[in-house]
């Protein structure tokens, strides 16, 4: 069963630059990880929203999820710098979609 | 531009059944609407996450997707159970995705 891991990202406007391109970083490991289908990152229109980015990515099974957040991505995640931008995971399942 | 349309529910997971009854009702008088493109409804796998329920709706631009919320679509979630559903709503534009 395929899986969506959905992950919302607290960031000030003013650090936008710094955030894609941590955020670009852990992509570009993660995106070649066996089971990573596709993502999505969304950024806010406007300011003010408690979640100014929300990425959105699928994966071919959870355990393919699971499995892809190894040593090598939680030496990317513990960089200091990922303090600032408090996120918020959580693996979904599709229950309607349309048209 | 499109927009996404991103929506977080905190939804108790006993309540499933009815939280989806509503949610399809308002879904399908907003689908019709001009401008709607598509939709993914998203429930979290596991208990215990804030936001049980996400969806993920894109519209061909912010006016198609303002003009959708009417005076129909303000009647039919002014039903005084979605109180239980409290919702985070914002307008997103895609900024990264692959592959």
């Amino acid at each position: 069963m395929s899986v969506t891991f959905v992950n919302l990202f607290e960031v000030a406007p003013e650090r936008d630059e710094d955030f894609l391109a941590r955020w670009q970083e852990v992509n570009e490991y993660m995106r070649v990880k066996p089971g990573y289908v596709r993502h999505t990152l969304h950024r806010a229109l406007g300011y003010g929203t408690r979640y100014r980015y929300v990425n959105v990515a699928v994966w071919t099974s959870p355990q393919t999820h699971g499995a892809a957040h190894d040593d090598g991505f939680r030496a990317l995640v513990s960089a200091p710098q990922w303090r600032d931008y408090p996120s918020t995971p959580g693996l979904f399942e599709v229950v309607h979609a349309g048209p």
